[in-house]
């Protein structure tokens, strides 16, 4: 059977998920969708893949490319090509649907080994070839996409294993192209058992290096840190050559060489492989709890508190805005009950009152501090305890809500998720303006949290569903995204705090960073990428 | 009354120590000094200040200078030349003590704010005038000299305050020529009271500033993290212009800028001004503890278990080494105590046993928790647990124990120290090699210790003393400490945990870190100082 745009949209076949009841509830009563409306699909992708632009790689030069990683492993067909030419943001979805793609890769190449990408790159370098470099392509910010055509380097056919777990070290060598539930369950069942520690929402369809190279944080970062504080060393293949950094718990001679390759969003080089930090893997000692406050600025003072006060630290620690917790409630079904009616009376009042969730890893001595301490605090902020389930509930669900975009678009909603990251003083401002600017366009639903959480400051997650206007869809996403973007930056917030930069916020970059630091980083990309061929077209805001 | 080189040497008035009678005591049994040798100073320093090299600056470059930062904020004397020309490393003070200073800087400058240093810079760019940032000048890598004179730029008179601290986001915004003690003492005495939590043996006579350019770390650091852990933006002047990073708890907004200038050493630019995250200060929940243990290997394990248990993490961590132990029991007067007696009876036999010392900070809770933990970990490694009052007695005198180098050197010991950073796996090896070979001279006290721990590894740092060959005191100073680099490098260490490179390290560099790294480090000098100016000669094995 043909091919069809769909097939590459979609997250895996398991993961085509229906609209839950409560979910579909809730567009009807806030869109006021009528059943018939929503058994219209609107942009399913259906088509059959044609690529109009044919491959424009020399027939020579795919034969030195054939040579290296052999026959089977270059890829010219329409659906591969097609397959890579977008990663999973809204208007990458938005063309796939509607079978629009302009700047496909001429080819794929599934290098075996790191010498083949030495190899790879000395032609693409001596021949201006661009070469953007592939793992899960779950980047929603046009991190992986070939304007410039070239090759898409796709990492994940065979740089995709685990080197070495060192039991003394506590550390992982691995491959970048290694997706995370395999590198997981890997260290899961190594030795005395270890977890890695970062479990972005992009987890099941995103690989090693893919967080490296974009700079994720994953849900328990407020315990283990963002990528950057996981990662001892890298191995990176540039068009100047291989930097290959030492291990060692930390050091001084001059400034680290590897926080570079973090976040350069392959406009650098090729990461082949890290070391990172390990940690024992003891769910059994996991605890888990959750409150209610009356109002989201209390919710974020007890937070405050909990991670300046010298208690530890939790690993997952969340609050949802009163919007989210309403939307939460609503599509549990939760609205209405008795305990809904209860909380309402004891002055936590919807519309107005706001989740928190909290998970705690390590020993059994630490887990039950921590939370006792957390405990505490809140009870001095006045929050509702509401036990282990609610947290518990949250994680079953952790990844599958990402799923729900498709269905959602299938019926017409417009739908994405911006973040940043804010110091503690800005949060409340920036939280209000946003909302209002979210909350500026007509029926559209904005669910705010906090996920990653630090002494300074933690980040804000901002989730909009608007109803699409239909024939207009990428136009009216990016006037809009643009109006959010602005409004981050005019209340202090960056740029981005997990998402990277990709193409989407290339434009914001000089602005955001200054002159002089934009020059910086285009100096380190002119040394080590002197004829630009690293997936160039803007990534990060440098040139080409 | 003229000005000698001791008056450089020293550490400020007050730190001229004599040496107490535990140490005597220790000296005359290892090297068998007699008490007429005792008394025999050797090399003292105590010549007039002359020096020979005359100011090489024109007339107009001075008149503009002058015209800067005024008058009195210039210095062309011998005494102001001679006291910005070395830092504390150990053939510093030997040069010192023999009143060769061979390339002193032409001209001392002290700059009222960071616009005076736009302009002096724009000078120096112009006119290829050598520029090295000073702060506290305790440097112990060469770091501070000015090989190719040119002008000492000293931040300590005027940008020496704490711009900003903000007791919400837990940042405090400083100048980076303020001392340690009056950094500390005013966040000890603001608002609800802070700590910066950075306490490096030089504390009393370091910069905020030299903390940064060097990479260092304080006795605190296995709670606290490195510098680099506690930096959350930066303002530096460089001959290409002035970057000035944004302050966000995390970001993901391509790879950061700022820690490319954390461990610069002065080479790219002059640091003005830090944000960094601060800590409640609330010594009254500090809890503090100690251990005996029966050799090293076990006392490493016990740590190392400590690291990866997920118990929290203490704040001050040390183990010393069965002789470092066995030297603080002599010069304490334990040795043959009652005490002494029972513990080598209980099986704890000196030349084998080793001291631990724990100090944990933060909640009331947390502490408690984590000290009970240690407890247990030590328990089952069969250590002895000696409360808190050697790790108590040991902070005591944790800074003043560095000021008896000077004394030492009076009577002709040759004495230093160096560090190094180490995986797990390999620092029983590097531990033994080193010792190996530092005991390869004769009549030499090797004591080491750890200091700064983490999960993946440690740090080892090595003090040594043995007597000097008089006439020929840096020659064989020189040769013995390479010996202790190679060995170091050979054992898989780390060339500096947090003394920095400067010069003195600055061979080794390029084997160290790969050619294609110190390539790129070299582009980013090249970019940001195009003419060379900053902290030149070799500085972290960089051109010029």
């Amino acid at each position: 059977m043909a091919k069809t745009y769909r097939d590459i949209l979609k997250w895996g076949d398991k993961r085509e998920t229906q609209l839950d009841d409560g979910t579909l509830h809730v567009i009807k009563e806030k869109f006021g969708y009528s059943d018939t409306e929503l058994k219209h699909k609107h942009l399913t992708g259906n088509q059959e893949i044609i690529i109009k632009k044919s491959c424009s790689l020399k027939e020579t030069i795919l034969d030195e490319f054939t040579q290296i990683v052999g026959k089977e492993n270059i890829e010219t067909s329409d659906f591969e090509r097609a397959n890579h030419s977008f990663g999973k943001y809204y208007t990458d979805l938005v063309k796939l649907r509607k079978g629009e793609i302009e700047t496909p890769p001429d080819a794929v190449l599934y290098p075996k080994n790191d010498e083949d990408i030495v190899q790879i790159l000395a032609i693409c370098n001596k021949n201006k070839i661009a070469v953007t470099p592939i793992g899960g392509q779950s980047s929603v910010t046009r991190g992986v996409e070939t304007p410039q055509g070239g090759i898409s380097l796709d990492l994940t056919r065979y740089l995709n294993k685990v080197l070495e777990v060192n039991e003394i070290n506590h550390t992982v060598r691995v491959q970048t192209g290694m997706f995370g539930p395999a590198f997981e369950e890997y260290l899961n069942n190594y030795g005395i058992k270890y977890s890695c520690g970062h479990f972005p929402q992009s987890f099941e369809y995103s690989t090693v290096g893919g967080w490296l190279a974009a700079k994720g944080a994953g849900q328990a970062s407020t315990g283990y840190g963002k990528i950057e504080d996981m990662v001892l060393s890298v191995k990176v293949v540039t068009p100047k050559g291989v930097i290959h950094t030492k291990t060692y718990p930390a050091s001084a001679q001059g400034w680290d060489i590897h926080p570079i390759f973090i976040g350069s969003e392959g406009s650098l080089g090729v990461i082949t492989e890290v070391t990172m930090k390990i940690r024992k893997y003891q769910p059994e000692n996991t605890r888990f709890t959750s409150f209610i406050f009356k109002d989201f600025e209390t919710a974020v003072t007890a937070m405050r508190t909990v991670m300046q006060s010298g208690i530890g630290v939790p690993h997952l620690f969340r609050i949802s805005d009163p919007e989210e917790t309403e939307i939460a409630f609503k599509t549990k079904n939760f609205e209405g009950t008795f305990a809904d009616k209860f909380l309402n009376f004891k002055g936590f009042q919807s519309g107005k009152r706001c989740l928190m969730f909290v998970a705690v890893e390590g020993s059994k001595s630490y887990t039950k501090q921590v939370v006792s301490s957390i405990k505490k605090i809140a009870k001095k902020h006045k929050a509702f305890s509401t036990g282990a389930k609610p947290t518990k509930k949250w994680l079953e669900q952790r990844y599958s809500s990402a799923y729900l975009r498709d269905p959602l678009m299938d019926i017409g909603v417009m739908t994405d998720t911006l973040e940043t990251a804010v110091l503690w003083d800005n949060l409340i401002p920036l939280w209000k303006a946003v909302r209002k600017y979210l909350k500026s366009r007509d029926k559209t639903v904005a669910m705010v949290h906090i996920s990653h959480v630090y002494e300074n400051g933690a980040n804000l997650y901002f989730t909009f569903l608007s109803p699409m206007k239909k024939g207009n869809e990428i136009e009216e996403y990016r006037e809009y995204h643009k109006g959010i973007i602005e409004t981050i930056q005019a209340n202090n917030g960056s740029l981005s705090h997990h998402h990277g930069v990709g193409r989407t916020l290339a434009p914001w970059m000089e602005q955001e960073l200054g002159t002089k630091s934009i020059e910086l980083m285009q100096a380190i990309k002119d040394h080590l990428d002197p004829n630009g061929i690293m997936n160039p077209g803007n990534t990060l805001g440098l040139k080409p």
